[in-house]
């Protein structure tokens, strides 16, 4: 019997959901698991600010506690709710940035990470320092985009692409990391265009949830 | 004029309130600083779990924002908020944990950390990391005392000082964080059995609070 | 269909290989794969010594050669032969210490390590430099058992967890990886006994095969 | 009743003590503190070698031997003298250059230091790891000016300025140290011009002057 | 009486270990030891490979156990079988690549690797990770010049000047490492041209191996 | 002809300057190198304190610029004036414990530092960081033996030996440093009593400063 995954977009778009379900459907076919992608129908419209983060933490947790599953993924680049769900659920529960830095961090000797808005940069190194992969880290960059520039594949992979290249060439980073819950479906194009890895972190979080239930580690304490 | 500094504790108990407050008096008597210690009415009892550090997040947002004071602090050992905090004010902020982090990595070369309980000890680690001041910590230790030994100080301050020898003697601490806001008041004795600097987290987080007032540096945007 | 999975035992004991086997188990049925073990059957008796660790590496590469795969899994912890099969393989290749290494980092803050013996210490410590993770590193202890004693669980087993309170009580690892290819039966009895994670290595490095047939991700250069 | 600073400025120069004095001027009128600035009249006319550095050692230990204060500051971003003055004296001491390290490392995640020759860049990452600091140093650049480049504000500034913007955009600083005691003057100009906060040396040491004194800890042994 | 090193140049040209011979000349004209330059005439012509570094391993092994001699030195910028001579003579065993890393470390706060061909710098990356020495790299650039290229001076020289600029420049390298065994020659214009401390491998490894016999101290275990 | 060493034992006292060259003695044999040891008649009895550090350090600087010679090597553990002579003098300058840290970081994974008074520990911290290699530093032990114990070997090697088992088996150290100019005769029977290389600090700046001279490399700017 396949395992049951609930992946939550924190913010109430569905096209976001569609996005990151498309992004991930090459690996969910390889998976015996049966995956529903949600949203959070009155979170906000993006997770852009660190009180959009904040605001959604409990209705993250409720929401998880309402719907049964083997595991939970968040669904945002910025894990929002993550240790509060961790403390709260017997049931193990994934980040989506956390579970994208660790597979970039055994993927090369260094990792960059795309962002979408700077503001965001100094949570990502909050995270990253949490996880104590600072030493891996060439770099972060963001995008800089508008929400127009961000929905229009034309405009939007250019600048991803070009991004990627100022990581790979002045950073020295060796793999990428996209900062972002819906881009996975670029990652062929990108991976093409820089020859190197990029990790989508809905990718990433999918098959470390799978990993997790199948080797069903008990909970650290520390 | 003197500067207003709002200190907030956001457990609801006035006792522990009165705590931080004796603990403060010496500092505060030589400040030039008008102090207001408050609680969270509506908050819990106590700040335990990850959950009662998430929960009391927006509450501790929406005090400050609703009194007057050139900059705030929270008096919690966990820091609830801070982060939210900090982005929505253009007032500073400061929290009592970051501020003895910071103070103790000052004063020598390696600190030691008294918790309170062992579980939040995971997450006082996520900070120092964040902080980037892990090749300073020697060790955390709990007093793993139910509530009556805490308030309780023929209990709970020589219980107190056998976890800060073994940290300074076994673990190599050359300074000591009392993991609590409500310990300010043993500092001297503390320091009189130990004979090594002993940093309470309020009196820190007000003197922290007390010079970026007066240096009043712009915000960093990472 | 399934991906075929190939794990070699580089050294002649098809008591190794059976051990293996039966450690992997429990996570094999699991996982829609399909795996084969085996052994170097011109390999030496056990892989003890640099000597043996280098001497096994072309055979360990021909065998790759010349066995059709999705993936390859080096089953001994001393990962012999792993550089070169990477270099020369374009299929994925994978070491059960380096896999473990990698798990162990992310189930905890610091993760501790079982070694048969004090001499592959050294071996152990030099991969985990390679990796980044020596922090993460709270200590590495060996069993110090002959053979006899390695054979026989009533002596294996409460030695194993013995070393392995040291490592969790004195040490501070919350995480712990047996340091051996075969002994995966005993690790539901160490949680049970220590209660924090303890890592197989041969269950970690055949999901983190899996995970990378899955994902796909191409070569890093650096 | 106000604590007594003495500050000294190991130079001779009397001009020197007047520009630290009053890029200090906005700090102390906020700072119930009474500050004495003065120079070591037969020091050499600037601090600019290691001999200058360490010629000065004795005679900063004797002024301050023979001057009553409550604490004592060494005004040069070299800190000649200070282990020699901290393990002399009872009363502490603090150095312009550790105070604005520290007080960096706090307001940001990478810090640039602005130097004055190149000749001492050296001998401040030194200090740095000294402090366990480096992880948050972005980059040490000098402006490479002539003295009478130095004493001209309209050749100054702009240079200033110019070496802040390449440790910001190029070396990714988010906070400067200003790496001499006699800009402070220029502080908020600077700020200005960049947009990120700016540490000078001199404030930074009388703030942690006041802070020590306030909260009175004892020295650690190690 | 003299100490007796044997240096063996892993791949077969005789041409190579002449350019070694000829670039320690100055060296060993100061030093009381009698050396042996040698080369594998069974080796690859060139170790450009991991396989090719792994294969030599055995023979080099074999040699050193055929040749008698206070101290051996294996002189290829990759240190083929260095752990495994190690682990199998009682008489000490050097790698120049090591050799040179060491050395670089005391010579300024960062060195730079100056490498033949970019697929070698993962491999010198996992040294320098082993040697605990990565806070000291500012970088490894390659040269990227095809073997007609390596071979002419007129052609070479300028290049290695180029990259040792770069990294000099723009990595922030104070001193440089000759990724090569057959630059020797070189160093003295190298050094001219950039004005910093150029390490040749070769020289340094003599250098280290006369030292290690002179102090003669036991092994360590770990 | 042979290289000049010059090597100056800082404190006043013959009989140090006697211990050390005895201590040198198997050494210098094997050196094509004439020594000069030598004391400074009118340095304090011993260099205990930092004032006793500081005091000597233009007292070093002046001895050897009225002596001749190809290098020079400060005999005490606390390097005083290594960087004002090292910033003044064209020759070149070594300090003992410098020596003596960086030959034990290339002997094994992690050293211990015999010290003879705690006080002197916070020192070799600094100087440990200011090198980098705090990550190779297992441990600092004093003897606390008072000068009568130090000087009765009947007494000390007893306690060395004591103090070293403890570096070694409860903090991890795979190398020792003797953190003393005159403990270099008691090397031979240190390390036959615990099996592990033990490093002392005049030898090793013996050796150092030879190659120095035979490897002649220009100065490193930074």
């Amino acid at each position: 019997m396949a395992y049951k995954l609930y992946i939550l977009n924190p913010n109430s778009s569905a096209a976001t959901t569609s996005a990151m379900q498309r992004g991930a459907a090459n690996v969910l076919e390889k998976l015996d698991v049966d995956v529903v992608f949600d949203e959070l129908q009155d979170g906000p419209p993006g997770i852009e600010t660190q009180a959009h983060v904040e605001a959604v933490a409990f209705p993250v947790l409720s929401r998880f506690q309402s719907v049964e599953a083997d595991a939970y993924v968040i669904g945002c680049f910025s894990d929002p709710g993550l240790a509060l769900c961790r403390s709260e659920l017997s049931r193990p529960v994934f980040g989506i940035a956390e579970a994208a830095y660790l597979e970039a961090s055994t993927l090369g000797s260094k990792f960059g990470v795309i962002s979408i808005v700077g503001a965001s940069i100094p949570r990502h190194l909050r995270q990253i320092r949490i996880l104590g992969l600072q030493g891996s880290l060439a770099g972060d960059r963001s995008l800089d985009l508008g929400v127009k520039g961000l929905e229009d594949p034309e405009i939007a992979l250019p600048r991803i692409i070009e991004i990627g290249k100022q990581l790979r060439d002045v950073d020295g980073a060796s793999v990428l990391v996209l900062g972002c819950a819906s881009m996975g479906v670029y990652r062929p194009r990108i991976e093409a265009a820089l020859g190197i890895p990029v990790v989508d972190p809905v990718q990433a979080a999918i098959v470390r949830a799978h990993n997790a239930l199948i080797l069903n580690y008990p909970k650290a304490t520390q």
